[in-house]
């Protein structure tokens, strides 16, 4: 049996505390919150305890923690958990400050520990199964990787605020799934971006619609674009062309009804939001860092991979700003 | 060159006259319509020449008849065209009476001169695609056809009045494309019926909606269901279940466009009705007609293909009728 | 707090136990099952107790017993577990004999206990969201339902054999969804059906392949069709012609990714089999039953359902027997 | 009655003339073609003379000139026609050198005669089709445009050698299209390429895959991604991402037949190339070409959209030679 410890209970954290609780070799021995009525409803719910980041820390049974905190305090939890010898998962990013990042993995790599950061995607069915296609080298090498990733709408100006911008904040899972896929490092970058959906996001100075064009030494390319507000909903799609054909995965639908009338025929939207269209996602993730408690094999997102995609994000903002293509060394 | 000769100049005799016009080894030399202005102006449209039904049998350089007058006319006009030894197209059904066409048949058996019924359908490139694909035995051995056929409305009730109700108007076609998908003839047959579009169709004692199932000896079987009236459009839809696996043909939409807004996922409707739906089959079938007269193949369906469509609406009428299945002897 | 009994722990009792395990408001107190490893190695798992249908039956502490055994215990276990005062949930059928079933269900009525039957295709999410927009009025009235229901393969001759046959076994779900759907009893039914996908079902007496015509009083009617066997997997639709329009409920795919290849387009199969494309509606059920126990209403399908459901299926058996169209009295 | 003339009867003058022979207002009066052979069958099939170019422009009863012959004519066979007073239709481009464009533009300018561009996809009934429902304000504002265009497979190195390269040969298609779509001018261009589909592509020096991202002064944005080998056949499709919705025009289909087997649900691949896709669109833009004849309204593309679009092609190679985004000044 695994002892696992919940940081932070807000919605995500909610989400990975059920799937522990799910897991037949996993407990979820403590909640921390810094809400109290929090912390204490979702240790009642999964039968765990109320505890303070030390008691986890100092706790010799606790193997692993989930870090679902704030982006501000990722970093030192990352350290502090690393120093105690605890297996870590922390949702995206590490930090968005690049010289944290390299500092908060630098303790990391020091201290050996296993960290998975949750770029959830990569365990969404869908996207999994074309990866598996891509892999399995049935539909030849790759050449085109077109990604497409709206939000439903733009998340308010105090979120944009400390999100660190678009490309930091919602991108960069763009940027993961696109390494992940193209299977090779990007050597350019190129971004263009406007702020078209609501007037906070131009006031906070951020954008909310893009087109990056990533390149690799090789040839092969990818395009990712990008809106904070898709009326029709959360529009998650990618598309590779490859020597041998092209592989494509469309959004699933909310469900499989159909409406044929005098106005046309109505197929359903795509799923709301994250929290719907990769429900399935997060529950694959933690089984994946779980198994790599049981097995040791770390088949997963490292903070490597988090570091490479905030350097990507970077890239971006600065081709924003200075309108120009972006060399990347990742 | 050869020659042939236009009966009747309303909307269908205008899609088979275009039709022979576009072939290069035919002329449309005559045109024949009661009303004198649709006659010249179809005349001039196709550098035709007006002319009375005796002149064109009369006329030794007349190879074919293209006979696309008003059913009740259909009968006399094969017999006559027959005994001139003209070769002969003709639109579905040969007569509403059953007896009218055995005689009428076998005038044509007697004068040995080919004679292709209408039955568009077989000429769809979306069914012929299934059909030769059925036919290539990839998907095995038919177990189940299903046929979906829905007008987008109703028609007048004059036009319900002469039209010898739906089974043998619309359905004859459905019981075509059964026969020719089967590769099997049917030996029963049970029908259920309501009017329930509008109250003219009730009023005239027809039906507007049904469920007809067909059952061959081998066990095959096949269902056809019906509508007078859909609102989303003329619905035309096929699907053959195999022991290998099942085909499906679905319908064309007016554009590949599609809309996605909050409201859902729009796309287009069926094409509109027949004259669109099936332009690319009066095109075809007339082309293999024209085939048929170059070399002598009659490679489609065949005056007794009418006879046992008909036998099978009768059938339906009579299942109607007396709630009962009935036996078919085709 | 609501303590639930499982009563027999095969393949479909594990899918309820772990339903109840996941509501919040229930305990599964109970789990019997005539094989000792299963049973204990199931309470294990729910932290429950390996109970006698005795000992279930005389804890006053147990509010709900959930039938999961042989078809064969149905009719005695709901009558025991009546008897003792307990809320029933019972997977179909009641049994297979029609006097067995009535007299079953007297004892229900008797007793006033709730009774809700696991016809568990009402609780597919997409077949509630069909039903839910039928039911909003938005498309108009009901005319023409088309139910296409294929499972991947034919049972192996020992199942066949105990099963009823394939009306009673299979089709009766569709009896039941057709029923619901129609929103009418249909007053009259006409089968036809063959053996044609292996030898051993022909060998049972038995059929694989059948179409099912229902007809109501109002004249709206209903198409079933059936195979044992569909190549490509578990094919469950439903299409709803109505006077505004036409709903549809396409198969569930295994994912979103589509690959395109000199050969075609390839998009996925629609999930494997009933526990995939119905875990959705597994799980919704149990939570409607339990939703019952809490609030005392039955918004579920009855013993009564069960009852007609049966005598459809007896009809059926009837219509092949004789040929003949099957009047109903349901 | 419109006499025309056609200047070169190869694939897409052949095309061009069946459009003119269908078009009850228009002769096609001659037939140029370098070829006697061929110059004489085309005349023979379409009732036209064959002649030279000076015969043509020196006859006062034609009116129009349709320009199909190799691109190194184009903008002499513009220029004597525009001098001969005859109206023209020109397949793209006017002419590779960007000099020799703006030179032959301004002598159509000077003579004042209608010059139309054969950009064949503002015609497609599917593009059509989005554009009317853009410019209907019912989707709202533009924001982002995804063209994807992919030939089936890469030309000979012979045709490449004298193409221009890629983005003169083929994206210039996609070139206008965006412009068409965005209804605003891009004011900068980048573009990243590789060389992946074959070796004499590389060879030849130019590229068969690439991505070209637009940007224009209000933000709005467009992606165009290419290739020059598609295994699944001619990709031809267009995503509008707008404030209210997202339009999509999908691939045409050979057929809509769809497979369903074992191996998963087989639809059918895009119409094979640019011949059987663009059918409807060819005749559809020779039918606004005449009609700009009759009613001297050029509702079309005009040489300025063949230069701009040229432009953008020029602008496409600097950016891949230099690896900068480049300005634009359309």
């Amino acid at each position: 049996m695994y002892n696992l410890a919940l940081l932070g209970a807000g919605r995500i954290g909610q989400i990975h505390a059920n799937s522990v609780s799910l897991n037949p070799d996993c407990h979820l021995k403590y909640v921390v919150d810094m809400n109290e009525t929090v912390a204490h409803d979702t240790a009642k719910k999964f039968s765990s305890q109320v505890a303070s980041v030390d008691e986890v820390l100092n706790d010799p049974d606790i193997h692993a923690v989930l870090i679902c905190t704030i982006t501000s305090t990722h970093a030192d939890l990352i350290e502090r958990s690393a120093k105690a010898g605890k297996a870590i998962f922390c949702e995206k990013p590490v930090d968005l400050s690049i010289e944290r990042v390299n500092a908060c993995l630098q303790v990391v790599e020091e201290t050996g520990v296993p960290l998975m950061m949750g770029f959830n995607r990569r365990f969404d069915p869908n996207f999994a199964h074309l990866k598996s296609v891509l892999d399995s080298g049935e539909i030849g090498d790759i050449e085109l990787v077109t990604i497409s990733s709206r939000d439903p709408q733009a998340p308010p100006a105090s979120y944009i605020e400390s999100s660190g911008g678009m490309f930091r904040d919602m991108t960069i899972h763009d940027f993961d799934v696109a390494r992940w896929l193209l299977a090779e490092e990007p050597i350019s970058l190129y971004a263009t971006a406007s702020a078209l959906t609501s007037d906070h996001v131009k006031t906070s100075g951020d954008v909310d619609t893009a087109i990056i064009t990533l390149t690799c030494a090789s040839g092969k390319m990818a395009v990712i674009t990008n809106s904070r507000r898709a009326s029709y909903g959360y529009d998650q799609r990618v598309e590779v062309h490859a020597s041998g054909g092209m592989l494509t995965v469309n959004n699933v639908s909310e469900s499989t009804l159909s409406i044929a009338t005098e106005k046309g025929m109505m197929s359903q939207k795509p799923m709301a939001f994250f929290l719907e269209r990769y429900a399935a996602a997060y529950r694959q993730e933690l089984e994946v860092f779980i198994d790599g408690l049981i097995t040791g094999v770390e088949n997963y997102p490292v903070g490597e991979d988090g570091r490479k995609a905030l350097l990507m994000a970077n890239a971006a903002c600065e081709s924003i700003a200075t309108g120009k293509v972006i060399e990347l060394s990742l």
